[in-house]
């Protein structure tokens, strides 16, 4: 039988959590060594309420992969959590490579990429390798902050001089590349629901922005949002167990 | 008396060292606790005939910050080297700035962004805070490999019409940041040469792209670029002085 692949292990985490919460883990201690036992505690914490664990640099680089984060990864999955890789990845082939194969050796499932560096010498091997050891590959499509649209928002001019939204371009490098998901902004529902209503079925959407950058869980998850992915406002409160409960009463589950 | 910027910094031990070489440190070992003794290894092999080392995720995932790449910098720095974080960085202002504190504290020089982000709630943190501490911001602009073009080399409509290449607009970011260097490929010297010469006097230009991806040396001086990113030509060698030697005869001096 073919093992699970990362979008239908985290439908699973998600179900079973009855959360479509994706916990960023970004945990800043006053002191450094205070890193890993805060980020351990925050999960065991949390972890029969969330469906997936992101990690970026806030533990990436103080942390040594193949002990403390590695720890956190095991402890993830241990509570039945997928965990994801934020390094938003843009680099040559031969780096890329470097950079996931040590990322999947610790065990993450997924990575998030930003597509703007293309396919040939560039993700190509990334999203092949991941799909050979059933990972995940997420793509950056429209970001949470404010200069989002400075950006993914650009207005390109394709061959035969077509319009479209650099976020439109980089949902058509999703579907060609077929990656399990893609990260859109919970602060501009129409673009979240517009890119929602052309991937439904084929490829994940995680929502960043809720919480501290002002989304509103419901309206995301009503404008087509798969999972949510939440950071300060969990992690910064004196009683993250409620902010996580509040967000699941009103988010529901997954079809 | 100001402190000297990183600008100044790597102009001067590009000097010192008569060599426009910025050495992409990317070692591949067989075993992992083979890697930073390569790395130190490799550095006082070649210190002398370099200008500033360059460390991506082949080093930066595996090792750890605080102990193994401060290591490598502080080495580094004994040789009079410049130091370069390359991460590629891409992500909301709280996370850069996270992740620029942690390579700063380290002793890193400059870090490499990707201007796609923006600078409100983007990247505008870390360039303040790098002028404030004397270290540099290094934008890419157009990188070197196969798929750049389709990236990096979009059409985009700007307000009023005008037509761009995302490039021209990475570069208008890149002069009203005001920050320190530009990443442009080695590979299309009309590209290198047309940004070089918007730049040249204001912001410095770092060109990867020679020796395996195929660029050649002298052709980028020629066309503008202020130094050469090397890695893997030097480091997969047999002699990697000769390989720098002979680049650093065919580039000459900075003026």
């Amino acid at each position: 039988m073919k093992e699970k692949g990362f979008a239908d292990r985290i439908k699973l985490s998600s179900k079973s959590h009855s959360s479509r919460i994706v916990l960023a883990l970004d945990i800043i201690a006053q002191k450094r060594y205070q890193l890993l036992d805060q980020a351990l505690s925050m999960l065991n914490t949390v972890s029969q309420y969330i469906a997936a664990v992101k990690i970026n640099y806030h533990l990436l680089l103080p942390l040594s992969l193949f002990t403390d984060i590695k720890k956190i990864i095991n402890l993830s999955h241990d509570h039945g959590l997928q965990t994801i890789a934020d390094l938003k990845l843009n680099d040559i082939a031969s780096t890329n490579l470097i950079a996931s194969n040590y990322l999947w050796d610790v065990g993450f499932d997924a990575i998030i990429a930003n597509p703007l560096v293309g396919y040939e010498e560039g993700l190509e091997p990334v999203v092949k390798k991941a799909h050979e050891m059933n990972r995940g590959l997420i793509l950056l499509a429209y970001m949470s902050h404010k200069s989002a649209r400075e950006g993914y928002g650009l207005t390109i001019l394709s061959e035969g001089l077509r319009q479209e939204k650099v976020y439109e371009f980089f949902i058509r490098r999703a579907m060609e590349w077929r990656v399990d998901g893609v990260i859109v902004g919970a602060n501009d529902l129409d673009i979240l629901s517009s890119i929602a209503s052309k991937v439904k079925g084929l490829i994940l959407v995680f929502s960043p922005g809720v919480g501290a950058q002002g989304g509103d869980p419901s309206k995301a998850i009503m404008a087509g949002a798969d999972f949510l992915i939440v950071g300060r406002s969990i992690l910064d409160s004196k009683d993250p167990l409620s902010i996580i409960n509040g967000i699941n009463r009103v988010t529901g589950l997954m079809e």
